[in-house]
């Protein structure tokens, strides 16, 4: 059994491989009567797409989606909304040579395994090509969040052994699409962006951590025992290519603290329900409590390094790869809005799960 | 719509409140000829039960399974298996302050933000009680990977500030069930053990963090793009009550890393396609490549703590919470077993659906 | 995969063998603060239950259902509802010489073939005790569905060759409950009862018709393309043990009429728009109209009769079959709850489904 | 929650609209490694496809579909498969004075019920062009049940009072394609034809019976108790545009049988068990028994005619609706494929399914 759909009510079952026709994906369970903003949903793709700036891969993709259906008079129609993206900028004969060879901490090999051959070109579907169509999908999920002023921001806030210092959910976010890295610190945005351009030269790659936070979720959104709010948060994230860990609220940092540092008081504010500190990340039992969600993802380094390795071709015979194509040293910078579009699918689908908690 | 349900092959649905009739979970989609161990279900959940040693909460359930179907004569039938655990030793007595307070850090609040009112008998639907009944079906789960030789090992790494060190792959786990912290270092368990009792005379409560080791899981289980066996696993952890945080393989250190360190090199070990290191987690691409799976899973202290805390009631009036009922200086020890049962439920789950990946 | 799971808002899951501990249903998705009216669900099971008359199998069984989860202060709270119902008045030694044979048109043969051996007491999982559970969970979705004014009404319209004329929407559904048979027809009731008791004196069994109307069901429920309302409707009938057919509306004499007499022309009606005919059976294109729902559902004569049949055994050796044990020797009138169980449940997911339609 | 996607492992998720750019389904869970004929494919949407004979509509569609995605080197690759249709033969003009007017017995009703508003050209959604997916898809599921041997065949036995006698399982449907009716005898083929002719003439339409027949189905293939093998059938051909029943094997003449006529007695026929007669349809207990499966779909007559009919508007207010556009006046011999294309899924699904029954 395939897995390629995402979310219960708001579905998305997405398509493609990086050098085939397009790439693409298909939303069910959008109500009726969404006003679609098709400039926006582009703008979120040009913040994926490759070749921004010179921290980027060079591969130049347009990125154009185009709607086949589900709209009619800029409106939702509840049917299902398909978005296509050609692909266009490949080089299919950069990847002949990995026909039959498997890069390290790449999915040729377990792409093999499973499915007895492999669309080598590109990585197919196992390339972050895909995710483009998430960022698609995402940016109409943000669209219905809209109406409950829902937003949702995330930024680079460490890149190799650089660190932006403070709470996740203390930084400003607005700075972030102000610089290439989009950090919330512009100090540290030029660091991060010296350091990506040096190792780039080096022909290595570096890792990193995305910081996101969404804010005005109502109480109430999470469904227990298993789909809690927090458990498909993680699972979004963690199903982003180069992710290696997730967590929510003081995360690790709860392993080395005390109960009575860490519980979150309640009190009235302003006739309202708040927390003084919030160490639960805005979610507690699976559910939304009104606090600000935030999380933190890592990012491992790029596969992809400009320096020869050695690994193994189809056969089991061990060979010596020399390394072509193109790549970004470091994929954070790019991954930002795929962080937010999957936060935006997760919190869509949860928000229309919601709507039948209570009689 | 709710979320009881876990799995699309092997799936299960849990049902129960703390303090109700009966707690239970049923199994859909088990194989038929599945030869039934009974005390090993049991055994399993002795190892979660409440009252098994100083260092866990004094409520003393036998937590008895009871299998109600779909199993014949010691085998499966490929029906759906119902398993019950019946509620006993329970004191609903001490929750009747709670019925319009709300404590911290627990799920009070927001079960009543999302269905305008709850079973506030122990948690009821939100207290960790739940997990026993995972624990039931994983323990099926692992008869079925008995087959594959697959076997899954977790326990305690960190309790508050005491970590063993050591990479997570290199623990002897055979250690963890001769210490009542399931440590799997002597030493450690000993100064944990010391820490929690002095924790718990103060009132006050720990985190920590379990380590998880999965070895023999043959190469190509997982299914992309969303379904990855890293993400299923990071949703089934992140479900468990007081979890905070996943890493799969080099995990949030990655972040840290370059590609030329992080990248697992591929070899050919007797005829056998394995890693030189094991970054990756035992899974590429969200396909298992034959590697050991280890990640490591961060929970928050107990929030239940001896302790007078502020808090606001139903009304939204501030009030000062007083302290009582039964729990755990710190949750750990008892939750290893749900790790691995998570485990195992991904695991087979996974193992069923890519029987269908190729022709 | 199994398929032991009905609904995707309001989902049920059943489990249980005729002859086994008990058999249930957890019914995950019903919206919190439902009032649940245990006598009322009794009553439902008790219209279904065997030995409640003369016509029906001598099998006794009490059927007392019992509330096991999900339900606090006698309202529902949106957590898991597990029904259970035990099993007392089972003879499994009159079913022992079926151990190694197989009763013709029963399911003995094709579950040995599909799950390599089965529990033949009574029929096991296959065994029409089943579907209690449904009815008991369909209760529950009645129970909701009043809350809309929405009601469902079935009654027998053919045992055997005797056939109640008439449209099937213009039936007294009140008298149903007022003869054994329960037929909207007493004249007709009492012809089909002694059809029944004759054929049970000869040794044999009969099939019939049930027919079925739902009124009150507002416009716009059902989902196209795939889960179009009537869709579900057929897949909920023929899922019920012995049913052969299912028509919706016009039915199979819809194939031989002209589009002119077949048209359901649109009026205002006092200020609401209806049609003047309802040969659509309340449902266009997948969605109601607002109109009666209406539908036939076939069932064949019980396979059970009390004369020697020839067969096979397990070894494939044809062998002579003795009749034994307690049946039906027509189930239709028994199923009349079934039908509108199923009915019940499906009307109520795709009310839950409808919520989300429209921003 | 909508409902656009039919199946579990062989998943198909369908979109887009009668005048829109593009129509597609993406079939998630096919197997690696299975050869896609283009060809074929391209042949079964021939056979649907508008303006293929005299009987059908004028409106011209090559129907050319293209591979998106999911087929490397012409075997399927595990990924999911997109296929696109698109839209190029439309007169969106034609329907301008439907935008705020409802044809009877058609779905533009309860669409602006449903969701507000609706695409009303060319029916939008609720077009049956939609269904030309549907035989796409089902190609491909052909493809995969040839490996098995298993062959689906339909054809049309009635239209309008003319009916092909004699049992559903006997016709020779070879002949099928050799006539524009599709029907399995060919005298009644020039019968059938000559009375669509008339009735166009006459500006009126008719209904009919299609007829299908699978061969080959191995026993153990469909799962109790509510995915019945004839349950999902059922719903599959009941989701068809304009189908109002069916019915398995007997069907709805098993009303009036008794047991000992309508009973399947087993018989050792060259060491396989099959029956003496086949009134279960080839499934029992919801389960394939190896016999061929056989089954009836009743259709309406198609809802647009060639006549000024009554009906309202939007507002409520009663109007005079005439006539445009072009249309079948019979549907049965264009869904031929579809339905076959159905029985496809339903079986390819069931079969993968099927896989996990037994360790």
């Amino acid at each position: 059994m395939a897995g390629n759909t995402f979310g219960k009510l708001f579905k998305v079952t997405s398509f493609g491989e990086s050098h085939g026709h397009s790439i693409g994906i298909v939303i069910e369970g959008c109500p009726a009567g969404l006003e679609i903003d098709l400039p926006f949903i582009q703008s979120e793709l040009d913040r994926r797409r490759p070749g921004q700036s010179e921290i980027t891969t060079s591969r130049n993709e347009a990125d154009k989606v185009e709607i086949i259906s589900g709209v009619f008079n800029s409106l939702t129609t509840g049917t299902p909304i398909c978005l296509l993206i050609k692909n266009k900028d490949y080089k299919s004969e950069d990847y002949d040579h990995l026909k039959d060879n498997y890069r390290p901490s790449h999915a040729d090999f377990v792409y093999d395994s499973k499915y007895g051959h492999r669309d080598h070109r590109g990585g197919g579907r196992s390339s972050a090509r895909e995710t483009a169509t998430r960022v698609a999908a995402g940016a109409i999920a943000k669209l219905y969040l809209r109406s409950y002023n829902i937003n949702i921001h995330a930024g680079v806030t460490q890149v190799g052994t650089i660190k932006v210092p403070g709470k996740e959910n203390k930084f400003d976010w607005s700075v972030c699409e102000t610089n290439a890295v989009r950090c919330p610190d512009s100090n540290y945005a030029e660091k991060m962006s010296a350091l990506i351009l040096e190792t780039k030269k080096a022909g290595n790659s570096l890792g990193g951590i995305i910081s996101c936070e969404i804010k005005n979720c109502p109480p109430g959104i999470g469904e227990p025992v298993f789909d809690k709010l927090h458990a498909d948060l993680a699972k979004a994230m963690i199903s982003i290519n180069a992710v290696k860990g997730f967590e929510i609220g003081s995360g690790f940092s709860a392993a080395s603290m005390k109960g009575s540092e860490h519980n979150d008081l309640f009190q009235n504010e302003n006739d309202s329900i708040t927390t003084k500190t919030n160490n639960s990340g805005g979610i507690q039992g699976g559910i939304s409590n009104g606090m600000p969600i935030y999380f933190n993802v890592a990012f491992k380094p790029t596969a992809t390094i400009m320096k020869d390795q050695s690994s193994v071709d189809k056969a089991g015979k061990e060979i010596m790869l020399e390394s072509k194509g193109r790549h970004d040293p470091c994929v954070v910078p790019r991954a930002v809005p795929i962080v937010e579009a999957m936060a935006a699918l997760v919190l869509t689908d949860h928000l229309l799960r919601s709507k039948t908690n209570k009689i």
